[in-house]
């Protein structure tokens, strides 16, 4: 019944409910004496922000983070970070219609059956809001992946609904909304906006990549760094898929194309996606994950309520047509969070 | 370091190498009262045995288990079930050339790289051999699970290599060496004869389906249902990808369309796979895993020694030419033992 | 490095520095649908509150709790239940002065050690300040267990410097400000008006009993009832020893007189102090824990600084002169917290 | 309900039943290439064997012990060790007549209340042969702990029942069966042969101290290295107390007089028992336990059946009068683990 924390040495507790007074986590595990202030924690909060464009939910968050502990005059101090983010445009009249009713493809109804009680303000904590305090958590593990490792993390959009998007360069992804590594991007504003005229959703598929990771991280049986990897992306909202490396297309490649050649200067492709048997081999780690399109949608759809009778549920409020579009910088903190973990797990090993 | 423990109140810690005098595992968790008896665990291990077709590798290996402690007088006692799997039929002369070389594919340079120092007969502790404890600790969890709730498992090949295999019926599943839901499986011999005479490897799809599993077992966040369900699958040797429902088709979906209806008789559909929020909807728990091409293959391969000399690698000995064909019981197996965690956590929130 | 989680499935994670912007924890794991309002929590802070009488810390703090998660409409929802307490009567000139000075029987000379950098506002970390957020968990714990199980806490003093404490009533504990069980305090008010003036502490010793544990509950190894209490005892502040029943008495006892004689009305003594091989037996839990002097006091003592030159340590500022006056609630509440945690594995085990 | 792992990093998962077919542990995390042979941990298992003295139990075990895995070549590589011990000399016919009454002051009652069902022959996975594993996992622990630090391990008697012992010399502490450090140990012979005369049974101190220990080991809340040293001794059976450093009697003692004072060539007295705020000062880790006297004897005792019925218990077959007499090396090895734990969280904290 428990089950809020992430990571084995670099522990994230996280908190909150969407409408609730504040949101965050706790972060137990964090070496001593890096540098650590708020800014840099704002910063990645900030590329995840709602209100945005307006292609993201309209709700107002400043999400502003206050660090609450571990951090004396600067430095982190080696106890835990704990981060709070105040909830503060709640409207929690929006949401008063569907307490009693299922969303369809929403947590509604699992949390009923779980729980017997659910805070049906904003999704309570099946919110995608909860991303935020993962976030924070995130550009702490970044920040110190960065100083010691030079790790650097890319994420973008592959796919927006049916549209494939192809890759030009990671220097347009800050350009846009859409965190899309093109330089063009109308079609898919046009195809957003249709989608808001209909009252719809769509998916999309992100990846993300992180450059500068050391072999040898990983455990072999069961944390392996894939599973680790597994873990935390089908864990974020709305994830129905995820892969690494060549993914669902190595079914269909023999061992002799998919095997990752190597030569005394490095290896010859990433069909791996970084990782062998667990463990990383020093190349880009590659992941790409799909998700579903949002379940709250203005189109009428028939359900039940808690009583079991029908109803048609409609679901207005604030929404994000697409929660893939601002999933780009949650897909790079969940990674860097797994690898920040097991950074310290091979210091434990190795002692360097 | 360690990470060898799957679960956190089904806990199911693995240990063992290929080649070394034993593998298995310990179970701690299970609760008291349910009979128990070694043969209740070798039909599943027979199920993934070596040997049985001239599709899998010809190590020949009884897997025969042995309880060590957890049960007197046939029963579980709720104290630790440790059970033992001596190897047998190691020979390794076979693979006393490939100690200095690294297979490309294989996680040879990685364990190399995390430890400085690797056991290489038979892949030590990164072979598919250390399934085995977990498809023994699965045994255990789908016994308790089908006596207290009547959830069944069903794994079987969706795709072998570039061959997709319709379903026609899982009363087939049992019948073919390929755990392939099909009559005819002509098709499946010529492709794998033809492999195993160019001396090459395929990947593979298997499906996995819990039937019977109640609504409301998972954590919103982080330990969801899907989430660790990801992490063992992905965690399989060989696995590339993970789906749940819909997987990556549903990033092409509209909302109205993936959104499994709600009516008072149940679902509509199942696009979710079973799993809402991270909690089971109690509709069937759905996953697909993408199995990549066995990396130990007879083509010779360009790579690099311990010394970062060039090598062509040829890998001689015995192997699986498509690790696939024995995945369905394992993923099974790691299903249920997920499963099983989260139906005791459900106990201990709820306490029934 | 990680470490500041208290419980497997009833789990707290704590956070803060004594003179940082706030102190709290977060709860995962209580289980849903108990009522829950601040006020159920800040009637047990305010009996461990510092500056409510002469004989404890002058420091003025209301220690007024906030429910950031975890209930909505005044119930648990299952999920994490995040405790925020904000430090208002920081003075960080008082500890100026000490801040490049190791305070004999202080942690400044291990934190040093261990992280290379710390806080040395009133103690940072290691301040005793940090069990106000154990106590707030244990509340909600205490809640729990009286609701379902009918459990009490009664935590007392037995022992005051040199001066032994009868046991008269726990009526009279809450009625002086030493949780002593007697009548008449007045020898205690003046051995302790002695030491404060002149400039030194005392140690105490401190008895916690919880009446209405069921039989069962414990784990048989390693995770018994009596370890985790010791844990959490030996883990408080200036704790040096833990006894459970006979304690180090038992060294001395024949088996024919240790052993506690059962009857079909009950057991006939309690030596075992509740617990036998790890588990309860539904006689009262009973521990003692001896708590040493305050190591922050206004007699000289030899000492060295950062840089390892002598020097002569000096505390000024306010502290308790003996911690163990305000202790008893504290012991409550971590007796509480270890034995909720043991509730839910027993349901996670049987199901009730 | 599970439970039966000791440690974070360095994780010992412990099986078995005192009369089942094997007992042992997997140790997961140990680092690579450290050389360990079964004689290293043999001789450990050898100086807590059974059978050695005419006053300890008679059975007769070899305790020999086979690594299953995670050794290669002489060398650890890093994957779990598992360790499995035999038991060879079972006579369950001794024990048959108590499988449906509970000894007082034994684990029956409350394992019945537990479980429901409990494995009656030897005390099942009560017994104390249960500490064999440990001690086996302790050996790796020793021998890392003391090629990389220099640490130390002597655990000696300093109390037998009511006779108090005095130290003279660590020397002798191997030349008796007493594990006493004085050089005649007539006394406590005599005392033993009348306990055993007269069918009755006594308890013991145990003082156990761990030279070598670096400073800075430990975590400040709630992992604090004394925490985790109270939980470990206090869960070794038959214990009730335990004390650090002055442990009790820092309760009387002044605040002037128990703060160590430093001085720059270290420590003046070590009051603390060698740990600060949770954290090792560098001084000797100074422990004391308090074991009561075996539960297991002749003298008749009144209890009650599974039925609730009066019975008059006598416990006949082969039982240690003093389960103390063997508990300096389990306590050494108890100590070990959570020293090594700590040094590798110390590792994944700092890096060296």
């Amino acid at each position: 019944m428990s089950g809020s924390t992430l990571g084995t040495l670099f522990r994230v507790t996280n908190f909150g409910e969407s409408h609730g007074p504040a949101i965050g986590c706790v972060i137990d595990g964090c070496p001593p004496g890096m540098s650590l202030a708020e800014a840099d924690i704002q910063q990645e909060l900030d590329r995840r922000r709602p209100g945005t464009s307006r292609f993201v939910t309209q709700r107002n968050e400043p999400d502003a983070v206050e660090i609450l502990s571990g951090v004396y005059e600067g430095q982190t101090t080696g106890t835990p970070i704990a981060l709070l983010i105040r909830n503060t445009d709640q409207r929690s009249k929006d949401y008063g219609e569907i307490a009693r009713q299922f969303r369809p493809g929403h947590a509604d109804y699992t949390y009923w059956n779980k729980y017997g009680i659910r805070d049906p303000r904003g999704g309570g904590r099946s919110s995608a809001r909860l991303t935020a305090p993962t976030v924070a958590a995130g550009a702490v593990a970044k920040k110190w992946l960065a100083e010691h490792h030079g790790t650097q993390f890319h994420g973008f959009m592959t796919q927006l609904g049916c549209i494939d998007i192809p890759f030009e360069s990671m220097d347009y992804v800050g350009q846009n909304p859409f965190f899309a590594p093109v330089h063009d991007t109308e079609a898919l504003e046009q195809y957003m906006d249709g989608l808001r005229k209909s009252g719809n959703s769509c998916g999309a598929v992100i990846r993300v990549i992180a450059r500068g990771v050391p072999a040898g991280w990983g455990e072999p049986l069961y944390d392996k760094l894939d599973a680790d990897i597994a873990y935390v992306m089908m864990g974020l909202n709305a994830v129905k898929g995820v892969e690494i490396g060549a993914g669902f297309a190595s079914a269909r490649q023999l061992g002799s194309e998919h095997g990752d050649a190597i030569a005394p200067e490095g290896f010859a492709s990433n069909h791996a996606g970084g990782i062998l048997g667990g463990i990383s081999t020093g190349q880009d780690i590659d992941v790409k994950i799909a998700i579903k399109p949002t379940s709250s949608i203005l189109t009428p759809r028939p359900s039940i309520d808690v009583d079991g009778s029908v109803v048609e549920v409609v679901t207005k409020g604030r929404h994000d047509p697409c929660v893939g579009i601002r999933a780009a910088p949650i897909a790079e903190a969940l990674l860097a969070l797994v690898l920040m973990d097991h950074a310290l797990r091979h210091r434990a090993q190795n002692g360097d």
